[in-house]
């Protein structure tokens, strides 16, 4: 099913079935043809206009997507999407999580979780020439790198306005930008969401999981003020009135039903050449899998169940296993897959087809050259700068660095300095040291430093920073791991960071002041200044010169693939985005059919009463009940609960709407299979597949449990 | 799908459709019709004739079922059956279970594990007659018991002749007796095992699962003396000629297939009443699975990995865990499904059908109550003889008090001695003091002892054993427990048990000398020998007492299951029966489908090269090349495995041979799967399902792979 020389000539069949791509708006007539056989019964045009329906319903989080749902500002997400806000709203006396929340009417709905905003995207503008004419073939390395943010930082001053952002995305490795403005609404507010026993049902034992009876959904409203403009949380505000909003079916879904889904994918590498994917596969995943579970183990050993060291990283800890999971399901599926296969076997098509011609030849062949020649730079001190950034979760030695660096950018004009130290980002690095009590233990801290600097005391000599070898003792001895934790010990004891005023304290204090510190963490950051600075110059110099070699190898990429009849789509990179399929089950392995859709018979199957498979009492006895009314599903003659589909999807779509050839909301995208987890490196159309809650799952439960009857009039609910 | 008061109205339907039943080969002829209909084509009558084809071809091992391949004695079983045979002969330079085994010719052969023997069923005689004539109604408790074992051991004694072994089988709770003689064939040798990494494939981590990939089958021969009779291994011995053979199928075979199944099921509990049901669910079976898993954690917290303790324990270990792993899914089996219930209806229409005629009220009643009185009054000390039992896990303690036994039974004549302590057993008891020293740690014992005792403390003072008590001083206080840790390792510093001579010794000596010895050990033994003793006859008093109850009981559920036009199976008692269904995937919860036959794609799925998913390099890379010559399966156009098949079997089946509607070997029953691990007490059609060897992949790799021609000439093999 994968790419092969000979698939490659047949490639636009074979991506006729395949459903692979994240399709940016604007390509969409391109597939116009291809969108009607598969059962778009819209014109494929509308999805091309950002301005037009159904694509103004669609709508970003930040990190995750929604959609209008009435004419006035009712957004439905995820469950844990909204989780942050219901979570902020939940007291010991009343947990919201844990037994759901419905706002009657708008006065009893609830602020969202601080920093909650909602986008919509208004414009999206094609730039590329405007910064490539600035682009001299000259400049190289680390003056490409700051030309590049220096126009990037202009397009968005000039494009901003109040209660507007801009951001410019690079697309293709930076052979294309577009400069994207959005809407952005501050006063976000809580409408509807199920018990976390619905919402969040399987919890993280079915993450990644099929079969899967998650109800992943909640409602937010977005406010504006009177005038129809963004505006903080204000009890004046008014609903937002959206120029449009999709329609919820109850309608009849089953297999084979053609579905497509809008939204904000994050971030995919389906282009990188396979030497990168080797080298990630191979060398980068294995190494963060045994690291992670090392840190898993070393935050175990050192802080004792139940304990409130241990409830301070229970986030971490969560984090650290989500992605040690993750990782172990991508090599597994690496490993027992032929991506890396198919990877070889694109660049060699791509080199013969390249060398082929003289003038392919004269374009391409250096540019790839450079290209794999970076990449081999960029590896070669790999593991150091992996155990570097493990040595982050000392989190008070970084803190420190951060600090320190805070007093150099603060001595430059604002616009200068570096992004996250610039003024109006001060009250959020405020909130991050406040935060930092909540999750640090001083023992489990210099526990986890003590077993990376033992990683890190394990490298070669030419690899280690002098100035980190400097400061903690580390040479050609073998290291003394009594004495360092000792050490570590009188760091964490002589240091006053750990305290919530001294930390907020140095915020305000100059570069002479940290270098006359006696305190040993301050000492730390300054010791280890200049080799950061030198660092990250030579990683901008390294991106810079990759902003020269990689566009023209994607150039490349899209030029071969163009020359064998495959329409491409860019990566992924938190961009608005339309992705197309069916509705379709898949063999996970020898033997084994998982069907198309769940059914609540399989929710009392799971159903423990226990976290996570804790079904709300009220929610069991309405099924064992088995009045589905007009929700229930002719095929499985029972409540339909979640469903997949071969939508080409990562994470950022999560809480996208999906939609059927009518554009009527059929379910909401939530998560992605363990078996397709390899995807974001290399599509396979036998197991890449995508979970979707029903919509008549979700009205249903909104009818026969919760009750939300106001919500339900207020959507518009088709049936036919 | 489960038996209600109306399933049972239909109870023939039911029945036709759910091939539930262990029928006694002499029942099948009642079945004929309904045989024929699923695809018998022999005559059902040849089945009901033990002296005839093919039931004269289907042999026991004892534990395991087997059958005969050629007319000079091939005998095949599964692996997991030879296991000990093919370990017996392994060494560490010739390691036959990693690399597999295979004798080219009968030279070759080699000898079985000690005590290896192969059982033909000669004759089935019901003897029901000449037992209830002598069985008084007079004759209660345990009068009645011993009297019952009298008459066992007359019968036994009658029957046996040299190289004839005879057994008296108890059916229905005792309301049938049959005396059963087989040969006993004691010269078996091993002729092919595939490696490990094919008949093991999947080990612990597959037992009980689908998808299932384990090639488990393999090859002894029976051998006999020139006269044609059992004899002890000789180099002069001959082949057996058996008198009948079974052919092995290489034809195509697909869902919906009929197959049947003839073999020695060990025990199933179907007619247990449902308030035996109800307490072996919820009290014995948790608690059960609790204390396994506390020995478990107690082993393992007391032996460091890889230390030689652990190595002692790795295999109480594996039974341990195995345990607990089907405890907990009969546990979870019976808490998801309506077993309960359905035991509860069932003995609620029992009752009203009894209640509704005098006559019948007269003839049971008494008994039903009885036996309910009975269990009860068994449960009462229920968890007690539980954590004795565990107790037994100090081996040492539990040796010194069978070493004393032995004192005590051989002060009497032979014939009146407890099983177990005649002289016929005296070599196994030998055998069995040597072989604890290859088990037995010290250090893990005492911790054992110490945590049961513990539990044993914990009891009223009523449930507790006096002479027990004054042993270890438990007493009404709170336990001191390191004070017990301590006397037990005193006790084991002091004991001389640990040595094998030592222990040896002691099967030599009276009475009088265990009473005068100082040992700990022994003391404890003759402390405790009364209150062991009044235990057992306790114990046989009851079962004296349940020999009354039990089989009225059963003639009333016989007679009512016959009312309702239901066939009647006994109880599985490890005696020869023939099961029937079809081939038949599954669906073990909500969206997910098991489809009827594994293939070998599944090999390489699970394939890591590390034990137990380690198929050896010359089958995968046959496997790569994809050559199955005829063993191709047409419908999944790969190599099948191993299939499903809704056939009724239990522990003790293994190695039976399954047959196709012409008694043609298909394949090799090897396991069921957990979600029907119920089975045993509640057959649940849509969950029950035997797993097989698909005779084409043993073809297919006895070909292909292991070379082994010369067993495949010496059978019949049938393509069509």
């Amino acid at each position: 099913m994968k790419k092969t020389l000979l698939a490659l000539a047949l490639s636009v069949a074979t991506l006729a079935h395949a459903d692979e791509g994240m399709w940016q708006p604007h390509q969409l007539p391109e597939l116009e043809q291809l969108l009607k056989e598969k059962g778009l019964e819209i014109d494929a045009k509308s999805i091309a206009q950002l301005t037009a329906f159904p694509m103004n319903a669609v709508i970003s989080l930040g990190g995750c997507t929604a959609s209008f749902v009435s004419n006035q500002g009712l957004v439905l997400t995820n469950h844990h999407c909204a989780y942050g806000s219901i979570q902020h709203n939940s007291t010991a006396d009343n947990n919201l999580l844990a037994k759901g929340f419905l706002a009657k009417n708008l006065a009893e709905e609830l602020p969202a979780a601080p920093g909650a905003k909602i986008f919509v995207t208004q414009e999206v503008t094609n730039i590329t020439a405007q910064i490539n004419q600035e682009l001299l073939p000259a400049l190289k390395g680390k003056e490409r790198f700051d030309k590049i943010e220096q126009l990037r930082k202009e397009q968005i001053a000039a494009c901003e306005t109040p209660g507007y952002r801009c951001d410019v995305y690079s697309f293709h490795g930076g052979l294309e930008y577009y400069l994207i403005k959005q809407m952005e609404i501050r006063d976000v507010r809580l409408v509807h969401a199920p018990a976390s026993g619905v919402g969040k049902f399987g919890g993280d034992i079915d993450n990644w999981m099929w079969p899967r009876h998650t109800g992943d959904y909640s409602f937010y409203r977005a406010y504006v003020g009177k005038d129809g403009q963004p505006a903080d949380f204000n009890a004046d505000n008014i609903p937002f009135t959206p120029p449009s909003y999709l329609k919820v079916s109850a309608k009849p879904l089953k297999e084979n039903d053609f579905v497509m889904v809008i939204g904000y994918p994050g971030r995919t590498n389906r282009y990188n050449t396979a030497a990168e994917v080797e080298n990630q596969f191979t060398q980068v995943l294995p190494l963060s899998k045994t690291y992670r579970e090392e840190a898993i183990e070393v935050i175990k050993q050192h802080s004792a169940e139940g304990s409130e060291a241990r409830i301070k990283y229970e986030s971490i800890l969560a984090s650290l296993a989500n992605y040690a999971k993750n990782f172990e399901g991508m090599i597994a599926s690496y490993q027992k897959g032929d991506t890396q296969q198919s990877k070889d076997q694109f660049d060699k098509a791509l080199n013969l087809w390249i060398k082929s011609s003289p003038a392919r030849q004269a374009k391409y062949a250096a540019a790839v050259r450079n290209l794999q020649q970076l990449l081999v730079e960029e590896q070669r001190n790999q593991q150091r700068d992996l155990i570097l950034g493990y040595l982050s979760y000392g989190q008070l030695f970084s803190t420190a660095k951060r600090l320190y660096r805070l007093a150099h950018e603060q001595q430059k004009p604002d616009a200068e300095r570096e992004i996250g130290y610039q003024d109006r980002d001060l009250e959020r690095f405020a909130a991050s040291m406040k935060r930092l009590s909540r999750s640090f233990d001083a023992k489990v801290e210099q526990e986890l430093m003590l077993h990376f600097l033992q990683h890190y005391a394990k490298l070669p000599a030419e690899q280690r920073l002098k100035s980190l070898d400097g400061y903690f003792g580390i040479g050609s001895a073998e290291l003394d791991v009594a004495a360092l934790r000792g050490k570590l010990q009188a760091l964490y004891q002589a240091t006053t960071l750990a305290d919530e005023v001294e930390r907020l304290a140095w915020m305000g204090k100059s570069v002479e002041d940290f270098k006359a510190s006696t305190d040993p963490l301050i000492q730390y950051a300054v010791a280890m200044y200049d080799t950061d600075i030198a660092l990250e110059n030579a990683e901008k110099e390294h991106k810079g010169k990759l902003a020269v070699a990689r566009p023209v190898v994607m150039e490349a990429i899209i030029a071969f693939n163009k020359a064998n009849g495959k329409a491409v789509y860019a990566d992924a990179n938190s961009t608005l985005r339309v992705t197309y399929g069916s509705i379709k089950g898949y063999q996970p392995k020898d033997a084994v059919s998982y069907q198309p859709f769940t059914t609540a018979a399989g929710i009392l199957q799971k159903q423990t009463g226990i976290d996570p498979f804790d079904a709300p009492p009220a929610q069991v006895e309405a099924l064992k009940k088995g009045d589905f009314g007009i929700y229930k599903d002719a095929v499985y003659n029972h409540l339909a609960v979640n469903f997949l589909s071969t939508v080409d999807t990562t994470g950022g779509n999560s809480g996208s709407p999906t939609l059927n050839g009518k554009a009527e909301l059929v379910g909401l995208l939530f998560d992605g299979v363990i078996e397709g987890i390899i995807g974001n490196w290399d599509y396979d159309p036998a197991t890449n597949r995508s979970i979707h809650v029903d919509s008549r799952y979700m009205l249903w439960q909104m009818e026969k449990v919760d009750g939300a009857t106001n919500l339900l009039q207020e959507m518009t609910i088709v049936q036919e």
